[in-house]
């Protein structure tokens, strides 16, 4: 019965990230792999409130069947933020609501790619991205990404080949922590101008900036061919998988049809829940909260790392976010080194997963959000012993 | 740039029932329209007591990101309940939580269908369904559904063709009401016995039966090629959107890889909330509170339509659910009559989006969840009044 299944699904492999989950199960296992919001952080007593503010006042209406749009007042909210916070205009009737920014990417492939059409993606690129695209076949043309940004000449010949999109997460990238510079960015909207590529901007991380100054949106470089991509995962809770999408009129027509589809709409009763917690709470200075222990954290991994890794294993600057990127020497293998490293009870992520090409990869994804300063400073030195034993053979 | 989009949705038309909704937006419309459970029955403080107790007890574990499968303790909960009430015996890891049953389809599509695979769908057969089903650009082979069940010989034809899958409503169908008799559903077990084809039992009115005894479950007959799919929105509250799909373990395993390409996981929080609510409430109690009122109300509707409507207009007698399905004299368009409903302040929903082709209907959908008695009579009363003034054209 090998024919059960559809094309789209028989070449996908088991997740290696699911694999590494198992790994981390281990108590004793030090774990620079995961991706998740430090759970300290969780306004768990504040969302206990709004929750019981929204039973005494929402009645009945948030356990009901709603639109498939999402909550409009959410909505609402979500577009002032964007004025006050990027000074960007977006209409609120462009707003999906969708069940954290995965669903969005998953729904925007939906709609728009045939099997076989040119995708431009981040190479290292977001691995969720990856896995939602992919099953929709799409033909990948990854572009490197740089300490400033995206490979200006490799995009330059890849839109040549006409993509239909082009995927970025130009602040405080998943999975190596850099940011498009403005110049950068400046470039690549020259480049794909009147190209008809979508360029998705996905920003989980935006808001978790804890050094430098913000740059400006895609939006207001090529705000007609651009989607943006939003969530409260990182700086509420990822629990409610609540996220959105803001797309042009046109290509929201038909994010409607694809949401109906998909589930009819998203959990009713967290928007509403959400929505009261953000009216009647300081989300500034929760996000405040974040980014300094954020910042600390990553600035302490880089410390450690400067101090215990021998001099040719270099690593990437976050200015925000939740990750940094190592690269050891060319000749070493992060995947040998994973081996080694677990036998030593610390983990992380192995570079190969977030390509879309077989590669060999010597980088791997450090995660600093969710460990504190001792947590570190122990499993970068047992990382670092990992390293001397893989150089030695 | 109207090769922005994908083949599967340039020929989607716009949901003929979103603009239905919009008509029932006034309030001085009577609507046997919707779809939507009775919200008087919503167990709200008993879901705030659970969601405290949830925040209390499960501190910050209802609030991070979670695992694709689903909450085990809710899926172990689903897998006793389908033992207690249906003496159908799953492995709690063979279930998948998912947004709605809705959701559900989306992935079983995703998973199986490529273009062009058949599909045998019931006719009429439920929106939501055609919906998520034809993004995957399937041939449908309708079969068509009586009193007591699917057409067999239909059927027999149909299975000629290798469909990939089938897709059932077996109690209580929307829109029709009916259900399928013990004796048919032998009979559709025997056909695809063997043949390859998954049968996909969807169930969400199950458990609101009003007279008659329950009827074996496909998965008695033919259990290997059987996936079931059921949702807590029609017993508990469809805002949390929480359903689920019981598969295989081979084909479990493709939808684990989809769901986490589609959103991760589902809303963890609700998740840990129903699980409350059912672990400390009497649901069945609660059930047969929700089964007398729909009941009584079914009962109410048909004497009305018996009273009130040309012996010509027929309708089914459904043991449970939420609708019931009238059929005017065949030279009568229900799609006509809708126009004079809504002058007249009653709405339903026409037959022509319940079918995969194009055809007239002369029959319609009444829901009867949503309207108490009094509303049943003048309700039906301005529809017999609507089929009067057709007749005399």
């Amino acid at each position: 019965m090998n024919d059960l299944f559809a094309d789209r699904i028989q070449d996908v492999p088991r997740s290696f990230i699911r694999e590494i989950l198992k790994v981390t199960m281990d108590r004793s296992m030090i774990s620079f792999a995961g991706g998740l919001p430090n759970r300290e952080f969780f306004p768990i007593r504040e969302l206990q409130e709004a929750t019981n503010r929204v039973f005494d006042e929402n009645g009945t209406d948030c356990l009901q069947y709603s639109n498939s749009e999402g909550l409009f007042e959410l909505r609402e909210f979500i577009a002032k933020r964007y004025k006050s916070e990027q000074n960007i205009e977006v209409d609120p009737e462009q707003i999906l609501i969708t069940n954290g920014s995965q669903q969005a990417l998953d729904l925007i492939a939906k709609v728009t790619i045939n099997e076989g059409d040119p995708v431009i993606i981040e190479e290292p690129g977001y691995l969720g991205a990856i896995q939602a695209l992919s099953l929709y076949r799409p033909r990948y043309i990854p572009v490197g990404v740089h300490d400033e940004g995206m490979d200006i000449e490799t995009l330059r010949t890849g839109v040549t080949s006409k993509p239909k999109m082009m995927y970025t997460v130009p602040n405080f990238q998943n999975p190596s922590g850099i940011s498009y510079a403005h110049e950068n960015r400046t470039r690549i909207a020259e480049i794909i101008s009147g190209s008809g590529c979508l360029l998705i901007e996905d920003d989980p991380y935006g808001a978790l900036r804890f050094k430098g100054e913000q740059i400006d949106s895609f939006y207001h470089l090529i705000g007609d061919q651009t989607i943006l991509l939003g969530s409260f995962s990182k700086v509420v809770v990822p629990g409610f998988r609540l996220g959105w999408v803001v797309a042009p009129k046109r290509i929201f027509e038909k994010l409607i049809i694809a949401k109906q589809a998909a589930d009819l709409h998203t959990c009713n009763f967290t928007q509403y829940v959400i929505l009261n917690f953000l009216k009647n709470n300081a989300i500034d200075q929760h996000i405040q909260t974040i980014v300094g222990a954020y910042g600390s954290q990553c600035q302490a991994m880089i410390d450690c790392i400067e101090k215990m890794f021998p001099d040719d294993v270099t690593c990437t600057r976050p200015a925000g976010g939740m990750f940094l990127w190592a690269t050891l020497p060319e000749y070493m293998s992060a995947m040998e080194l994973f081996d080694l490293a677990v036998e030593r009870k610390v983990a992380f992520v192995p570079g190969e997963p977030f390509y879309t090409r077989q590669v060999r990869s010597s980088a791997f994804r450090l995660n600093f959000s969710c460990v504190d300063k001792k947590v570190i400073e122990e499993g970068i030195g047992r990382l670092a012993e990992a390293i001397s034993v893989m150089s030695s053979r």
